[in-house]
């Protein structure tokens, strides 16, 4: 049983760390979204986290509200809660969403469920701009636009010459997104999984987001000494 | 010079851990805002951290960029970066934040700031509800309406029987605030520190926001073990 419990009225869910992502897609009831788009990437939820997740354009981190972890040591450890208001401090939470592993692997992960009425998941060519060739980032997220001006929206990617996002909310709000991003809309999930046959990680490779470019057998960044330090001591 | 740098092209500042909240706001240009109420509070930053913020309605932690620690060892670490953009992993900034002390003392501080046109302090009686004799939570906090439909304020809090609120952002969406509020305007900060000549901690107190009560010589709330573990490698 990959998805162990699901509380729609509380707003979160709680699934074994090997839960592919696609399967917490297909679990969850209309109106109620995930923090990562609908794509299905390598080492389920325990890869994600490891990676500090994928294309969001918020903090990851706070939607993380709990885990079960195996240590490298090979012990249990049970960090934050099951519910949103749990969060008051003594947090090991953070520090093991974008560890790379250096933490250890989830076993079971509690993730904050966020209401939408509306979704919109679309994608067009990436434009070159002249400030950046590549036309990355676009330029609606190089601008710091207010929120409330602006519509950005949550998960954002580029795979090989192609602009993805995922959105989703009020209804109005999707709406103005859609014209304003233009493109095609997408009307299955994408599986990425394939492109990473020995693993994702950092360099240079078909997919990138606003935090790294994703490489097949790419590496993870260079590991401070202090978090070697926590690592050795779990 | 407690007020270290602060950017408002890149909406950071640094400060020195013993910065009075209240300095930091009157450091702070037109427009930007910092990750905590125009309130003093014990301990300057380093205190607000340590009890993982103060009356905010959103996750602190994501606000805190970086840290320079002096650890309970006595060494010194640097953990996180200066810009919102470096946040990629390997995240010891979070655990500091509500660590009550545990894993030491934050030297130097850097924060997000946000940006908004204009801003509202507010106070008014906080009203008994029959569910809640207390009125606390308030109604319309209690009730999970998505951010685009209701306004909720960035930061609210309790004093004995008066609520307050501050709020900035949109002007319009500061005004509708204003007028679901009620109440009337603060027109200066507040000093809560005379408050808490022994010491801000967790217990029955004067002063209450989402996350705790808070007393006078109150406690911390109970560390859990592989938090003592952290501490003593760090």
């Amino acid at each position: 049983m990959p998805l162990l419990e699901l509380s729609p009225s509380d707003q979160y869910l709680i699934a074994s760390g090997d839960t592919p992502l696609l399967e917490v897609w297909e679990a969850l009831p209309l109106g109620l979204f995930p923090p990562f788009p609908p794509v299905e990437l390598p080492g389920g939820l325990n890869g994600l986290l490891q990676r500090g997740g994928f294309g969001q354009t918020f903090f990851f981190g706070a939607e993380v509200l709990g885990l079960t972890l195996k240590t490298p040591q090979g012990r249990t450890v049970q960090a934050g809660g099951q519910v949103v208001k749990n969060v008051q401090g003594y947090d090991l939470v953070r520090p093991f969403v974008g560890s790379f592993g250096a933490l250890g692997e989830a076993v079971s992960v509690t993730l904050r469920l966020r209401p939408g009425r509306a979704s919109v998941f679309l994608r067009r060519p990436l434009e070159p701009t002249p400030e950046a060739p590549s036309g990355w980032p676009p330029s609606y997220l190089r601008e710091r636009t207010p929120p409330e001006v602006g519509v950005q929206p949550r998960f954002l990617w580029q795979h090989e010459s192609t602009l993805f996002a995922f959105h989703f909310g009020h209804p109005k709000e999707v709406e103005r997104f859609r014209q304003a991003f233009g493109g095609e809309v997408m009307d299955s999930p994408v599986d990425y999984s394939r492109l990473f046959p020995h693993g994702m990680g950092v360099g240079v490779g078909p997919l990138r987001d606003l935090r790294f470019s994703w490489a097949d057998g790419g590496a993870k960044p260079p590991l401070p000494a202090v978090f070697q330090k926590l690592a050795s001591a779990l």
